[in-house]
């Protein structure tokens, strides 16, 4: 499905996701990541080939959840669970790290902050659904 | 294991956990949560019988993950992923949630905001691994 603009803004604010894959043995793996949007995927960029791309090029379904700053009319914090189906890359994550880098950490950072950092590996994420609590669910809140 | 002094601080300050749970078929469920400490045990209550509840009673194996307002030697935001295993227990859930309200929500309020709520079901974590960044890790950040 389209990113729809309720969760374009969400993620674009520089709310970190939480990322659920799936280990060989069936158990979950979660980390926080940076993510951005591209052609209407959700993407995240890893320096090496750590055990979150492992997982998804055995098994593509993650869900990335996001709390959000606001609260619903119950004074419930808001958020969101995207489920998707990823997809890995290779290459390009230093700049897709220094171009997120800049709304996670501030401007003008460096990130990698190496020389020579490895290309690395981009996940990208198509959405599935989206669930939670908040405008971007489609519910009433 | 039991939960060290620094787990047990982030998640006494409030933070809410991100709940993964698994299907019947192998994929993920995350939810929101609030969660509180009891006999070092993490602890989470739930009204009705949810999935979260019907995908524990099937399959033990959970994951919490919680953002802390902390921030590492590289900027990045500290956070915990606590690895555990979950049992459900009948009722007290009313009990449990309208003390977790006190701490994210605020002092003076009635949660759940019903009169005579469902006993519901209250969902207990052993804790087995930590992992993510920060002091809870026992590497240095």
């Amino acid at each position: 499905m389209l990113i729809p603009p309720e969760l374009r803004s969400l993620i674009e604010s520089g709310c970190h996701a939480h990322i659920v894959t799936l280990n060989a043995d069936g158990s979950p793996h979660v980390t926080l990541v940076w993510i951005g949007i591209e052609d209407d995927e959700i993407v995240a960029a890893h320096l090496p080939r750590n055990q979150k791309v492992r997982n998804i090029e055995r098994d593509p379904r993650v869900v990335l959840s996001l709390e959000a700053s606001t609260k619903s009319n119950f004074g419930l914090t808001e958020y969101a669970v995207i489920y998707g189906t990823a997809r890995i890359t290779e290459g390009g994550a230093p700049e897709l790290l220094q171009k997120l880098a800049e709304t996670y950490i501030g401007l003008g950072v460096k990130f990698p902050p190496m020389d020579n950092p490895p290309p690395g590996y981009i996940t990208r994420i198509r959405v599935d659904r989206i669930d939670g609590v908040g405008p971007w669910t489609g519910r009433p809140v």
